[in-house]
């Protein structure tokens, strides 16, 4: 399988690395940044190319790994080839390829960093495509990186992306305010670091209503109160104790 | 080491059963629960009682273990004992035990639940005592159970305990609300776990502010609106989606 990758960031060099190690070859990185396409194509015996113009026309797979505003300039790119064109964004619609023969989309469901390597085998995959076909070869595609391979129309996938930014974005959120607040004492978030993964551990073979602990699940009002005090001189902080004390004694009503 | 094992409950069973790995002996497990107490003393081959008043009065170390408003009552029945009476909560004040000539606190930062077993060497303990000869007693117990000893105050111990609320329960009820959203509109939380474990493993070696992603941290309104409608018929998760993309905007301005 000959595969071009249109985009240099996180989620492609993952995504990249993970074709490549499964046997694909990647005929070409693109990005409009040179010296990215040349770091990412180094990586995956690729040609780093800049000029959309330059993309090979023959290839099997086009993966568009690029932010989701620039997803239909680069599918404008692409209307005459007559390979599979994927994206692979949560918040798109597979529509906006819609001009392009053979679509549709590939989104992983994880967070990716450069800098930390990842199993690619344990990402789930979400597909979806126009037609019976193209959906067959993206299947086929997608279980060479994946293991964990799921077929969800657009509307499905939103909600999935929207999930992503509770339990990811919006944990992380908690992970840095969590930080503010130790270091504001004169404390290291380093200590909170065990507590941080057991949380995330507990989840994966408990339901998390279930394994619930503290002040609001107790309807403890003396420690809130407590904890409440103790942000006084940060409010920020003292509006999201409310609101997600206040949703976790919802959900336990 | 002697010790006596005040309570039943998540954190008692697991710390009693540290300190019977590392070789003190339990002589007691009191629970006002006789079922309760029988079967963790079971677990440590102790004694079960269910009467305050049949504690051995001889033992090196008390381990409170009971909920925070039952501290006072538990203190008064240990009042002229001579081992070492510590309570083990975040959000109780060392002078809660003042009538106590030995006391000081052992406080486990980590979420505990009966059905998981977790490593007690890494459980970070936060020590604090009444003089020199308490808190050197206490560090050497502590430290027969874990390797992450530290000492502060109770001031201290409070931020310590308020962060936990943040880092634990209230990413617990991101991932509770992450399931509601998903189940509501047929999808599986299964789907969610490797991003949940990814996300508290990202922090175990980068600072959470310098690893967020998501559309609010990129600015991007289409996409926060987009999920905003989506939460339409959801108004509780919309309220908590407003106040928690505010925080990352503002923590990133």
């Amino acid at each position: 399988m000959n595969v071009v990758c249109i985009g240099s960031g996180n989620v492609a060099t993952h995504m990249a690395q993970a074709f490549k190690s499964s046997g694909a070859v990647i005929l070409q990185v693109w990005s409009k940044h040179q010296a990215q396409a040349l770091a990412l194509a180094s990586k995956v015996a690729a040609t780093a190319i800049s000029d959309l113009e330059l993309i090979d026309q023959s290839a099997d797979l086009y993966l568009i790994l690029v932010k989701d505003s620039a997803i239909p300039e680069i599918a404008e790119s692409l209307k005459s080839v007559k390979g599979l064109v994927v994206h692979t964004s949560g918040a798109t619609d597979i529509r906006t390829l819609s001009s392009i023969r053979n679509h549709g989309v590939l989104y992983p469901l994880q967070t990716f960093s450069k800098a930390k390597a990842i199993d690619f085998a344990e990402v789930p995959l979400f597909l979806e495509a126009n037609g019976e076909s193209a959906m067959n070869f993206l299947r086929s595609a997608a279980a060479s990186i994946s293991s964990l391979i799921y077929e969800v129309d657009s509307e499905k996938r939103r909600i999935l992306h929207l999930s992503a930014v509770f339990a990811c974005n919006f944990v992380n959120q908690l992970y840095a305010l969590s930080q503010d607040l130790l270091e504001h004492h004169g404390l290291e978030f380093d200590t909170l670091k065990p507590l941080i993964m057991e949380t995330a551990l507990k989840v994966q073979s408990a339901v998390p209503k279930e394994v619930q602990t503290g002040p609001a699940i107790r309807g403890d009002e003396q420690t809130m109160n407590h904890h409440l005090a103790l942000l006084n001189d940060m409010p920020e902080l003292a509006e999201i104790y409310r609101t997600l004390s206040n949703s976790i004694k919802k959900t336990h009503s």
